[in-house]
């Protein structure tokens, strides 16, 4: 294979996923990161941070409906939300979903992730443009570390704990979620592969259930087939809403249509542990 | 990176999955296939057949377990087993943790991937050794269309519909497998990838339908972190056995100790269906 066709993302110098691509539409370094999109016949648009993977058009759907659609489904009404991280708009397009949402607080680090996925992959970033979405570009970690603000929902929407990610998944960051977080409200964080990232994302499951308590920080699994590992987790926490036991019955539920990976069957389904992950905890 | 340093699966010469390999064991032709065996950090001991990741010391259970126990666990008292393909062992060292289990025949075509398996993969292979394993070396379509025995379990363990496993894909075949059920037994095909292989994957669950009943065939999901997309898809058929109805309570279930990934849990979210997959059966 010719080299200058495939991207490669090489994972801890061990493994690596490759995808052919027939245009490079950008390349750029921002203050924060280098940024590349690439159309391949594969995946579709993709986009990389730093090298790795991020989106790719054929897939995005599976990792943002299963960060948004869990919580909304047990928070019902909810209509104040925080995303951090997320620059590429996916979670935000999930939540304009819902009529309830009235606010939502995109705080993305980086405006050239923003600007270059509204311009690129607008079918992942198009809820950006909703009347009801502010984007702000500050750091994640000090943002909720310095506001007095509540929200009913805060989304982590992480790259991996390097750079500008590492900070969010650290103590103090869970801290600072967890008193931005309304009473009756929820926090769901991206927490990596438990097979090729086990200790970041044992490390982050216990931390969490340290800063919001026992059994209140639940990790839930989906299939990311760009990420490494392919078996992704989320971690779920609420110091009142429990996501299996509250789950609504089908009848009572009222999804978004149009989702392509998340329904109820779905939701309980992503809250079983493989035995190999429950030993990790 | 060194390019002799890592093996590479491309996948429809659109995306690759390397690793990188600290030795060598084994690069022969069989009559029938490359056989290739390699020491890696990432994934302990791999194999390839023409080309492609069967199995990893690092993820081979999550695949075998998901093969074997979710038919075994609404079978109790299943005695008598069937596994087409499967030459690595890996399905039969599961199966032989049942002490009802009698009889277990494996008809795997290739003998070269028996015995290296057997010389290389000792974890993964060690029960062909058990006393109530036969192992027969025959085309697997050519057996169940020529025998006239009947098992309460058969498995078909099968490569991609390429090379020696495109008959383990064709509807003659599916005939073939009904043919050689008990009437209380049941069958689990290994249905490939729903995201990078969809359409072999909807026509073999189609097919399965056609052959066992319009909802007699149930496809079920685990994560198989080597595999192309990582989704990776099981198919359960039987005549007489719900998989989802009939799975036990988890105080009346007696399944072996010390799996790794699968248990009731488990089994039971592995039949929940992303509507993007419903979308297409």
């Amino acid at each position: 294979m010719k080299q200058s066709q495939w991207i490669t993302e090489v994972f801890e110098d061990q493994t690596a996923f490759s995808v052919r691509y027939s245009g490079r539409l950008l390349d750029e370094r921002s203050d924060f990161q280098r940024i590349e999109i690439y159309d391949t016949d594969a995946l579709g648009r993709v986009l990389l941070l730093n090298g790795c993977f991020m989106v790719t058009e054929k897939d995005a759907y599976i990792y943002h409906e299963m960060l948004v659609h869990p919580a909304m489904a047990v928070l019902p009404g909810a209509s104040k939300a925080l995303v951090i991280g997320g620059g590429d708009g996916g979670a935000v397009t999930e939540l304009v979903k819902y009529p309830t949402m009235e606010s939502i607080t995109l705080c993305e680090i980086d405006p050239m992730v923003v600007r270059s996925c509204m311009e690129h992959l607008p079918g992942i970033s198009s809820g950006l443009g909703d009347p009801r979405v502010n984007v702000i570009h500050e750091d994640g970690a000090a943002f909720v570390k310095n506001s007095a603000e509540t929200y009913d929902l805060v989304l982590v929407d992480s790259t991996d704990p390097v750079g500008p990610g590492k900070a969010l998944f650290e103590v103090s960051f869970f801290e600072s979620i967890r008193d931005r977080l309304e009473d009756h409200g929820a926090a769901v964080l991206q927490t990596e592969s438990p097979i090729f990232m086990s200790e970041v994302f044992s490390s982050a499951v216990k931390n969490l259930g340290s800063v919001f308590g026992f059994d209140r920080a639940t990790p839930y699994f989906a299939t990311i087939p760009c990420y490494p590992g392919g078996l992704w987790s989320f971690t779920f926490c609420s110091a009142s809403v429990d996501p299996v036991r509250d789950c609504p019955s089908d009848s009572a539920a009222s999804l978004p249509v149009g989702l392509r990976y998340y329904d109820l069957s779905v939701h309980r389904a992503a809250f079983a542990m493989p035995g190999f992950v429950r030993a990790m905890l």
